[in-house]
């Protein structure tokens, strides 16, 4: 099973793709989707384009993205809001599942505990996948993600077997 | 000139398209596209179909949106914000403009002052379409935001000649 992490930013958008195989992981691709200055239209259209070319590329089973937002105020809220929205419409449109996960959960489930910081994230997400070579943070937290999913998707399997 | 207006919302989307010819206003269509519970990307999808059917029926020259948060929450705005992506990228993605305006500058602009209520836009929304039947609030609002836009333009149009 092949499966997309993102991580969603209106300035920058994380995505990685891993593939599963029982319980071994290893990686594909990640990258970061990138939109500069401008109206907003044209970023998201930008972010649109971007993710689905990404998506086609990759052809991923699953896709997975963090329920997370930030609360300091409402305009950067709906600012990402927005970015998600791309996030989730490209795999959704593709016909794939779209797994929503906690931040504490992907911690937990990358790193064993809900209270990580980055570069613990990071360095378990290098252990994970060998040889990867990371775009940036928003790729890490990408991959992150994608690791979660692949985890929770075992544990369903084997609750349902 | 055509324009679309958009009151964007995950569970009720508001659209409303008018029509300029010099200072006369016309009222083309409204209309509401609405989505049921279930998974987020799914429901997103579907506002993304429904947007681009109707955006293709009625082919607006430009379109807009208020700008706008519930400041309460972090989770409402998030799911606004979602809504609101869809709302912009579908314009955007058929190269119309998608002009963002302050809910104050959509009032002052379709009722004279800036601290009207939702029975006075909607009043005035009537009187500047004659023989509009309006398909909900959403709709009431997504074509006070056309107004505004249409108001606005002109008066860019004025500075210009």
């Amino acid at each position: 099973m092949r499966v997309m992490g993102l991580d969603p930013g209106l300035r920058a958008l994380g995505w990685g793709v891993i593939e599963t195989s029982g319980s071994r992981l290893s990686h594909v691709a990640n990258g970061i989707c990138r939109t500069g200055t401008g109206p907003l239209g044209t970023r998201l259209v930008s972010l649109f384009e971007q993710l689905t070319e990404v998506w086609e590329r990759h052809l991923p089973d699953a896709a997975a993205v963090e329920h997370t937002f930030v609360n300091k105020d409402g305009a950067s809220t709906l600012k990402l809001g927005q970015a998600r929205g791309i996030a989730m419409l490209v795999p959704a449109r593709a016909g794939a599942e779209v797994g929503e996960y906690a931040p504490n959960a992907v911690k937990k489930a990358v790193v064993g505990v809900g209270h990580a910081d980055k570069r613990q994230i990071e360095h378990m997400v290098r252990l994970q996948l060998p040889g990867v070579q990371i775009s940036g943070q928003d790729a890490a937290d990408a991959l992150a993600v994608a690791i979660c999913h692949a985890h929770m998707s075992q544990s369903r399997a084997l609750v349902l077997a």
